[in-house]
């Protein structure tokens, strides 16, 4: 790796997640805007933007040059404007793909974005979307097999691929639905202490196993809901970051890959493990120096089996890890402060950027009611579409204080 | 810039372009097997892939992952595949982030893809992507201010804005109709001598102002016609292509940026001219050391409005470069040998790197019956989408022999 600078995120900017009428443009400019004055710097300083979305040429008919047109009378000018997509991952990739400008002296700021529009006046459209994260034709294949319509409508098929692993997980590391529903509890409580989260409440697991089912184990409230919203950062090289006298925490690892490896036979070939390995080599930090976490909750059972794979429980040691109470916002490895994707909302080309907003600001102690006390490393984990058994895309950083 | 190393390209594939009824992976397959094959390399060997699509979405429904699905079963395994869109420049930005990652010693080799299905059974389907290509919102306004149905069906749009400038151009420079169905019989004369062209004849002036008026004043023939196909370069560091026991041009320069400058007093700001004079400034060459040269000729009159744009001619200069005869193949400066856009076909999201390709096998001595005696340093220009007056994202690449 020929990194010639450390990079750090000097500004951090994000709306309320929420169901809402406003535009893509509309959301992606109010996180610009608040990331941009974090860092001290005005729309013309900007040298190049990174976007991240994912499902705006469905939802909204925009196609191709959605950065562009995000970005468009903010006086952001004449700048190379990449677009990205990677899925859930979106907004993630877009962030790799800009810290390795910076820490590779291409460019000594960045700006990078994601922005997510879901809702749409016919629910399907969102949902159809979403469905997109996969190969369409082989979806189109398995649908005719199995003599079903097209999987769009009233949920994500997303949710019957989390209930399936679900079910798997549950047989082999003896994980309950109380397990999940305390995932779910925890999520809420963080949620509700943060004011750009789309849900948050004191829930109790009865709550959550009451709530109507969605497939079989999975109810309504262990699913993360469709969401808009946007989330931006700005990096800088060092000597930018001193140079506009800000501070922000240190990139330590950038990770990105896919998940198609046909050899499964290795526990940690799994995209998440496997990113998360390469990040915490890059880093020389392990599980033990995280202070907190954010992972890719997409349901509540996808964050026990993340907590195995990215090393923070033994393999079948998740549901220790949650009876142990140590994943709470007053334990000792906080994961998903902000509410994570089930409270906080996943407007999923944003999701990935959202998680390393929390992440700054945590690091910086700048997290209010949920501030982790003195934390000084953070992981984050963001995955990305579905194919061949695993996620298409995953992204793995590890943040520290300086 | 903290360019670590030289890069070159050491491979190169690219399919016929055509009107097909094969998949856009199937496509991009064929144009992979061939570029690593030209390397050297086994797909396992692939750290890193850039891909490029701009309309997938629209047309076959595939959203977020098309890379993954795209390169699904070829023996590319859990590497970072990041899925760029920039309209009909999402190759060339794909080949922009590639050369960084290259460039700054990330990967010592990247493979760049670009690849594309416009053809649809509802021909509108097509149109309607490439109509994705600006601002949607503005362009529903306008069209509802207008009185006017959403622009899609018959022709692109974008054929309404050519005509537009190729009026005011010819207002202003004393370009005749005349001139540019020459551009068309000069590219039609490459594009028969390239057996992956999807047109190519020898065609007379008057052949070309004969056929059908598209919009006042183009006629069909100084259109770009839909097309599918795909293109793709590995990239590797003088290093790795050393390794390799390959040799392969050496990218001079590789600029990105986007045409939304408001102030438009200088003639520079245009973003082909801006992009072409920070690649002449990297580079050390300018328009003089050119021996070869691919632009993005999606319509006639844009062949000779970028002439000026990038310095081929002084400004208002293109009729007299085009009466000298010196674009033509056998000239001294031939501009599109490959067939360009016009004649090679314009599948949107392949055509940067199909230009960087001819650039390839012109710089190598392997351009066959269109090969430039000599050719040593080439140049391609590649434009996508359209914002406030001007290209959405534009590349410009220099590339010489060695």
């Amino acid at each position: 790796m020929g990194v010639v600078t450390d990079v750090h995120i000097v500004g951090a900017g994000m709306t309320r997640f929420a169901k809402t009428d406003r535009t893509l443009r509309d959301l992606a400019q109010e996180a610009v805007i608040q990331a941009l004055g974090d860092a001290g710097l005005q729309p013309a300083d900007v040298p190049a933007a990174y976007v991240g979305n994912a499902a705006a040429g469905l939802v909204t008919g925009q196609e191709m040059i959605r950065g562009q047109v995000m970005l468009r009378g903010i006086g952001i000018e004449g700048i190379p404007i990449f677009n990205i997509e990677n899925a859930c991952a979106s907004a993630s990739s877009a962030a790799h793909l800009g810290w390795q400008a910076v820490a590779n002296g291409v460019h000594d700021v960045v700006l990078c974005v994601g922005a997510e529009k879901l809702t749409h006046a016919d629910k399907a459209v969102g949902m159809k979307a979403i469905g997109t994260a996969v190969d369409v034709e082989m979806m189109a294949e398995l649908a005719a097999e199995m003599g079903t319509a097209e999987p769009a409508g009233e949920r994500s098929f997303f949710m019957d691929i989390y209930a399936d692993m679900a079910r798997d997980y549950m047989a082999t590391s003896g994980a309950t639905v109380e397990h999940f529903a305390s995932i779910v509890v925890k999520n809420q409580h963080n949620g509700a202490r943060n004011a750009r989260a789309q849900y948050g409440a004191e829930l109790s697991v009865a709550d959550v196993l009451a709530s109507r089912t969605v497939v079989e184990p999975l109810t309504l409230l262990m699913c993360s809901p469709i969401s808009d919203g946007a989330a931006a950062i700005v990096l800088a090289s060092t000597a930018a970051m001193e140079r506009l006298g800000r501070r922000g925490p240190r990139v330590r690892a950038s990770v990105v890959v896919s998940g198609n490896i046909h050899d499964k036979s290795d526990p940690l070939a799994g995209s998440a493990g496997r990113a998360a390995q390469m990040a915490y080599n890059i880093s020389g930090l392990g599980p033990d120096d995280l202070d907190c976490v954010e992972v890719h909750d997409a349901s509540a059972p996808a964050e026990m089996i993340v907590y195995e794979q990215i090393a923070l429980a033994p393999p079948g040691g998740a549901p220790d890890l949650v009876d142990s109470g140590r994943t709470l916002l007053d334990g000792d490895l906080p994961v998903n402060t902000s509410g994570g994707l089930l409270s906080k909302g996943h407007p999923i080309g944003a999701t990935g950027i959202a998680q390393l907003c929390e992440a700054t600001w945590q690091l910086r102690g700048e997290a209010g009611e949920r501030q982790v006390e003195g934390a000084r490393v953070a992981l984050t984990q963001n995955g990305g579409g579905w194919l061949e058994g695993d996620s298409a895309a995953m992204a793995v950083h590890i943040l520290s204080a300086d």
